[in-house]
């Protein structure tokens, strides 16, 4: 359907979108234009900002428009000398809303993956291998995603850390809380009886 | 969590659109920032042109940028005289799809809703009245929702039509096509069976 030129590049543009079909496209597009479009132009002004000065943080690699992001900056953080290694900011968030961890941040943005041809350097490895060397990391807490590449990361950076002899050490996998033994894939029960705990 | 401000000002505008949480506003962000740039920026610029420029058809009242849409300025539609009477821009798309109709269209941008305060001006009666007195227009299709303001609605243009001799027809509603006779609800049937037409 031809409608109008702006309309056709907005609908279009907005399908960049991940899960952002042309139906749904449309929909967006018509509900700015007809009920909220100062919320529109806040968004247009967020988005040109955050493309073009959002960059990584100097230290672990997380999106920030600052050359170090406040986590790395937190004095208190850094006396932890402890650092988690994730694979995405968006993991940073979900360990932060548990709220148990007060320590610093890697972020890989990915993993190790030889078949696409990421390799330890394309994932900042030589940056964290630096950070290791000097010595101020006591603790390395590996929290990739239990995924194939994830745990071959996880193995990889473990070797770093024998290396520089820092401790490095593995979130752990198993039976969710909540959730039901019966409706637990194989595997995480093989993980969660493997990694039992004394009571 | 706080991540970077700008970050999450991004967050917070693009839960502007439609069925976008806090979840898939993260998700949308960080695969912008992570993978599509350029594409994020291509938005920015989409978006605020349209918020900007963007506004209604000085005859069918939809989205335009120009002052007359591209259908009402098409002469070839111009002749047909029909013109149909649809609640929104993105029934047009709707109707244009099915490449059944050359005529011309007009939007109420919503429908008749006496308790919501919505009166016939509100909907651009008054501008369709005046294009029913100039006489060009000989038969009016009314393409309203079947819902009950819709139904409402399209009974009052239909007045309006006799007023100024102007022949009014309603789209049928009945059994969709393709669709299980045991499937289709009560009312819908009904319709159906009093919309019969001879073979």
């Amino acid at each position: 359907m031809r409608t109008s030129n702006m309309l056709e590049q907005l609908m279009e543009a907005l399908r960049c979108l991940p899960g952002v079909g042309p139906k749904s496209a449309q929909r967006m597009a018509f509900h700015l234009l007809q009920r909220d479009r100062s919320g529109g132009v806040k968004l247009a002004d967020a988005l040109s900002q955050a493309m073009t000065e959002v960059g990584h943080c100097g230290e672990c690699r997380t999106f920030t428009e600052n050359d170090v992001c406040h986590i790395c900056s937190n004095p208190k953080r850094q006396q932890t000398g402890q650092i988690c290694v994730v694979e995405s900011p968006a993991d940073i968030a979900a360990v932060e809303a548990t709220g148990q961890y007060s320590g610093l941040y890697f972020v890989l943005m990915g993993h190790l993956s030889p078949l696409d041809g990421i390799g330890p350097s394309d994932i900042g490895l030589d940056k964290l291998d630096f950070r290791l060397q000097e010595g101020e990391i006591t603790e390395v807490i590996l929290a990739t995603n239990p995924t194939v590449e994830g745990e071959a990361t996880a193995q990889y950076i473990a070797e770093l850390c024998h290396i520089h002899q820092v401790n490095a050490s593995r979130i752990a996998h198993g039976v969710p809380v909540g959730g039901e033994l019966d409706l637990v894939d194989g595997t995480t029960l093989s993980h969660s009886l493997l990694g039992r705990h004394k009571l």
